[in-house]
């Protein structure tokens, strides 16, 4: 008889362990303290010279966007800026962009902020030299042409979109969110200078914070993982337990800060290649549906979803839970419970106006998503209403 | 006062915990049972048409060189292949490799076999577009155009070669040692298919698996490692505890095959940004001095160098010795000791020729590299002596 638990039957989702691996790194990486002054020479060596800067107000505000315009004009360059990248950016957004290439006759794209700005930058490398809409390199590998070089500039530590084939939209006719994977338009440069994250405030940095942690989680749990991806996971997760709790308490603690933008980095360096989980795959609704911030809606399924994930797969959760640093016998779902608590994410999905009615119309949208064929417990719209309900 | 130990005086050397990371992985991996069919649509998608295939004559006898062409002639595609690559490839064959090239005419270059002839492949691609002897381009980044496109396949899992910076090679004039290093010599496919080390023998399979271990041993090891490095590096070394005694046990176990493979791919995505320990600085002047094979050289020192380092950072090392499955309390050094032993590696340095008085030459050899930057414990001649004694 199959084992069951709170949830209903657990069936483990089989991992074929001959699976093909493909592993792609376009992206060169750079890492440290201030290696935002190298934002023109970088640029210089690769023979550009006229970039467009895509970032949004807060970014701006910050006087993050300073430091990147004197780097480049430090090396001579005069460069563009977009400053108009709305949170959660709509293809009408990215159009604009590709527009504003156009009349500055750029040749390059630097994108800097969080994983808006830089998706927008992605995107609208990529339309700058493919004709149409954004709509039109939905999917998988659909851009045919070769991107403006673009460099990615994070000053969030959490999305990984710096090192990612995926440019996550809203299409701005109907609302829907939709997503680019296209490995052409990595950028080809990543600059991550965890100085930029210093100012980032307490609650923002805990929930990109959560975000890195379920790329790692969702990556390392995937059926598709691999030995690359798994390592990978593991350190970045062990990031994650040492370094969220005292980089929301003292934003200024620069190990701390260092140490989440890395994880960052590398639990994408690991999801990039695998897909994701059930998180994933519900907080894109979630947050389409009911406007809730997708670092939020991850941080809020998270601990349930794993909860969910466990048992399906005791051993691998067991070194995610130890990876965390969880107490003896705590095991991952409740590590994760307690950290979003220590963080100061006491939400909970009714508190963002989410009701028992609304929870099968998500499950039936999270059903389509292909992280739901990742996660390592088979999980059909009735499993994906109960870990929904158990966040409410 | 200093604490020492057997060795001497323990000198742990200093990290530095703000060190800029670069991570660059210009080459495509794709690993699994039967991909080498794969290279010919490969080649096409890349726009290539004429290859050389570079090779030794025991890859060729193994049929391996087979499997190869029957891809590229599936896709069309005329060969010519090259099987005249000795261990330890020299300048020369580098040389006759590049002529060869030019007078077939070819366009790309596939590196078929262990490290030695994925070296030549490296090196004689980027002699194709680059003027002069190999000699030239010793060093680091000295290679100015970029080499014809190169694809890397392995048939040992050791060297890791398909996804390195350097090639190797004996300058035919003086005899010695010289490293080509840099990023464009790295190949743009490493096509790994664990189907064609089936048929490598058992004391090469120990070897090589060796060769693999120690790199994810120094590259953890290293003052220059960090997260990324880390992570593959832990997870490389899993998989040797789990996989390198049945693989020499038991030459046709598939499972065990794959995971040496991916060990040796993974432990040099590790080691090829954080470069390694004094076991390949002194590895290297022994090959040479005693023509002693790299993999031999790194089995017989590994042991005393992990011994020797541990006491510098033992938290670091107790993570190695469980990540390789050593017994409670045995430590790192001595668990790589019983897992030479189990594999059939009992040669001493003294059997192959290294006397006492060979030692003092050998250690001020091996302080020429940058590796003995690189270790965790401070070594000088008299503690490279040292750990050399305990080897012979």
């Amino acid at each position: 008889m199959a084992r069951a638990d709170r949830w209903g039957q657990i069936v483990p989702r089989k991992r074929n362990p001959d699976r093909v691996v493909h592993y792609r790194l376009p992206t060169e990486v750079v890492f440290g303290a201030g290696t935002v002054a190298q934002l023109g020479s970088r640029l210089v060596e690769m023979g550009l010279s006229r970039p467009l800067v895509v970032t949004d107000r807060g970014v701006r505000d910050a006087g993050i966007v300073e430091k990147v315009l004197a780097s480049l004009e430090g090396s001579g360059m005069r460069a563009a800026v977009f400053d108009g990248v709305e949170s959660d950016p709509t293809t009408r957004v990215v159009e604009g962009i590709r527009d504003r290439l156009r009349e500055e006759g750029c040749d390059s794209v630097v994108g800097v902020g969080g994983g808006s700005p830089m998706d927008a930058a992605k995107a609208a490398a990529a339309l700058a030299t493919n004709p149409g809409s954004p709509l039109e390199y939905v999917g998988r590998d659909k851009v045919r042409s070769d991107p403006l070089p673009t460099v990615a500039v994070p000053t969030t530590a959490g999305t990984g979109s710096e090192v990612t084939m995926f440019s996550v939209l809203i299409d701005s006719d109907s609302g829907s969110k939709v997503s680019i994977g296209d490995t052409r338009i990595m950028p080809r440069l990543a600059l991550l200078d965890p100085e930029l994250t210093l100012g980032l405030p307490e609650h923002l940095t805990a929930v990109t914070g959560i975000d890195a942690l379920s790329h790692a989680v969702e990556s390392y749990g995937s059926v598709w993982s691999h030995p690359i991806a798994e390592g990978l996971a593991l350190r970045a997760i062990e990031l994650v337990g040492e370094c969220l709790r005292p980089a929301v308490a003292a934003g200024s603690n620069r190990a701390a800060r260092r140490g989440m933008l890395m994880a960052s980095l590398v639990s994408e360096l690991a999801a990039n290649s695998t897909r994701l989980g059930i998180a994933h795959a519900l907080a894109i609704p979630v947050g389409a549906r009911h406007h809730v911030p997708h670092g939020m809606a991850v941080a809020l399924l998270l601990p349930h979803v794993v909860a969910f994930n466990e048992a399906a797969d005791p051993d691998r959760y067991a070194r995610i839970a130890r990876a965390l640093g969880a107490a003896e016998g705590e095991g991952a779902g409740r590590a994760m419970e307690r950290l979003n608590y220590d963080i100061g994410i006491k939400d909970r999905l009714s508190g963002w106006g989410v009701g028992e009615d609304d929870l099968p119309g998500l499950a039936e949208l999270a059903m389509k998503s292909d992280n739901v064929q990742a996660n390592p417990r088979v999980a059909g719209e009735e499993e994906l209403v109960a870990v929904l309900k158990a966040a409410l």
